[in-house]
């Protein structure tokens, strides 16, 4: 998406619009001829919201490339993901719901185990249980402090964990500190430019953490040391109110999911639990806001268990509670997903997204919202990325550009 | 395709790859409510695949645009045609199967018809015949010799013939001496920049060739000077083993597309004649290799001659050949042209070209192989430089993006 364009074009107006994402919708039949999993749905909601909508096949970031939740939904939100990397000790710390700052340099912690020639022996501390690890971080948290920063070391899950520091002037153009093989010594940190002030200081605040850490954790075996990778800064984008006009919300259960809406500029909203809680929260945010992100999670949860029939029935569960959204009557309802999820490949894909998007102002070709029904539908085969402008454009939010 | 996207995404597996290229597949209805050659041709073969593969238009280089070979073969590489140029002169080395180095200068040769005034009087030395042409060559090679350079003039056809320049620190960037009309004076290569003293000494190579050349060419009348242009270097492309982590092999029976795929870093292989022999190198080579270029010529020079029958025959022919490409059990065998060539028009085209992958996470659409099928195909239209992504992931090839 050509953000200056949208920055350029967007007006600020009443309609309001609801990108409702069920994360890794696309799937794949399990066999030859069969139907997918959105295909193989009883979904009459959602049937015949597709007889009034505009269809298409939405592909996220290039052909053939499976995107990670980041990427996925920076397209979903209009951010061409190969220009906006959000980095992995970014994503773990939104992951774990931590409020990263502009200031704050991230990177994603493992627990390894140090063998008795400094050579690491084990790079994931013989999987720790996730109790371990969580009193290791408490640990941490307690007993190390740094001469020039603050920092903040958050538990994700097992043998990971993320530390953030805090101060002026970070940079997270850093090497990792891991060395990928087991009998090798951990590395240093250092700045990819030796003559950068910033990345200089940043890689000796992130060596004098490893430094104290190793000491606190010395009779830790076998979580005895930590091996830091992917540091990075929070990224900046362009705010949803800046690009588009547009005061979004982003209801959505998980961290990651709300991590990312963030820094798009949205709030965050969640009342309630699991799907019809995040219906109930979409009520409760209607007249406050004109766009809303609404996020499933258990649609990607099932594919990613390989769990054909239950992706069926949440789809299916989402089909029943559609009456309620239509119900708030929004100028532009599109629903997709940030990547498929086929369970029949336990895993994010890189196959093209059914999309469908209701308005006033639609095409529709067809009465069945499935991936075939996508394929031959008015929008064809188009990049993630195009969404937002879609979005947009149906809900009148765009000035006519050029004469 | 995003080439560094690739570098960075992608790892050596043991899945293998199979790109078969039926040269100037597309075609086109000889008239109004016709089918094309390959809707007309009997292909149960092609038809089955089909009914298991993902299908769609593969759109070379730019709409309405018809490529040569060469960018024709460098979109499905997935390299850009618009940004990896290959001169005329470098495809004609290519083409003639003539081993081209690094630091090679390679120029397209007209023999032209010099009057007594020092004009042009034909572009084209009276379409001399190939003997003649041959004749002229040798006695190039023989008679003229360079103060600063070796070089090697290799006949292509009738009036047509390459040289390359061999030395150090030549450049490419270096003008045309044919004026494109006749009754004017042929042009000195001139550097394209001034300054730069590579390219002024590649010129003063050049021209020292021409004056040389027209002293032995004097009396052969009316093949008496020779007009140079396409002026080119090797280019440099990323190899298939840096850019995919492939281990690439090329069966092509044409010197032009072996040569291309030289370009690419591929290993040339060919044994046995035509398009079973091969299959049969497909066969051989299936141990040692792990992505596959298969080139078939045939398809397109039936279409040059504008011979539909031929042509959709060719294509029957592939068909039956179809069960043993597919008895190796490929992970992924992609089908598909470098552009069209249809019957019809006698020439490459600019039109969409019928695109199928077979692999084990498809998701299909019907059961035949041919231009209207692939039109309504899960991959929509697209550019071919999107192809080598989408082997890559089919293959499981690429990491996921982004976490």
């Amino acid at each position: 998406m050509d953000l200056d364009l949208m920055r350029e074009l967007s007006v600020e107006t009443d309609s309001k619009i609801i990108l409702l994402i069920l994360d890794g919708l696309g799937g794949l039949p399990m066999e030859a001829g069969g139907k997918t999993e959105l295909e193989a749905a009883n979904s009459p909601n959602l049937d015949a919201m597709a007889a009034e909508s505009d269809l298409g096949m939405s592909r996220p970031v290039a052909a053939g490339v499976s995107p990670g939740s980041g990427p996925g939904h920076l397209g979903l939100f209009g951010y061409d993901p190969l220009e906006y990397i959000v980095g992995r000790g970014v994503l773990s710390a939104l992951g774990v719901g931590f409020e990263l700052g502009e200031n704050d340099l991230a990177a994603r912690i493992n627990f390894a185990t140090l063998d008795g020639d400094g050579k690491i022996s084990d790079r994931r501390a013989g999987r720790i249980s996730s109790e371990k690890g969580e009193e290791l971080v408490a640990l941490l948290n307690e007993k190390v402090s740094l001469g020039g920063a603050e920092f903040f070391v958050t538990h994700e899950k097992e043998y990971r964990a993320v530390v953030v520091f805090r101060g002026e002037g970070f940079s997270g153009s850093l090497s990792d500190t891991d060395p990928q093989r087991v009998g090798l010594e951990p590395l240093s940190v250092t700045p990819a430019d030796d003559s950068n002030a910033s990345q200089k200081r940043s890689a000796s605040v992130a060596n004098e953490f490893i430094n104290k850490a190793n000491e606190v954790l010395a009779d830790e075996h076998p979580a005895n040391t930590v091996l830091l990778r992917g540091f990075g800064m929070h990224p900046t984008l362009p705010s949803f109110d800046e690009a588009y006009k547009l005061n979004a919300v982003a209801i959505a259960g998980y961290p990651m999911y709300k991590g990312l809406a963030r820094l798009a500029g949205m709030e965050l909203k969640k009342e309630g639990e699991g799907i019809s809680g995040e219906i109930e929260t979409l009520k409760s945010s209607w007249d406050s806001h004109d766009f809303f992100f609404v996020h499933m999670k258990p649609t990607d949860a099932a594919g990613e268990d390989g769990d054909f029939d239950r992706k069926k029935e949440v789809i299916e569960e989402v089909d029943a509670l559609l009456p309620e959204i239509l119900s708030l009557e929004p100028d532009v309802l599109a629903i997709t997903g940030d990547h498929g999820t086929p369970a029949k490949m336990k895993s994010h894909s890189w196959h093209g997204v059914p999309f469908m998007l209701r308005s006033e102002y639609t095409l529709p070709t067809g009465d069945k919202f499935g991936e075939r029904a996508c394929i031959a539908g008015s929008l064809g085969t188009f990049p993630a990325e195009e969404i937002m402008g879609l979005l947009m454009g149906h809900a009148m939010k765009l000035n006519r550009y050029g004469a």
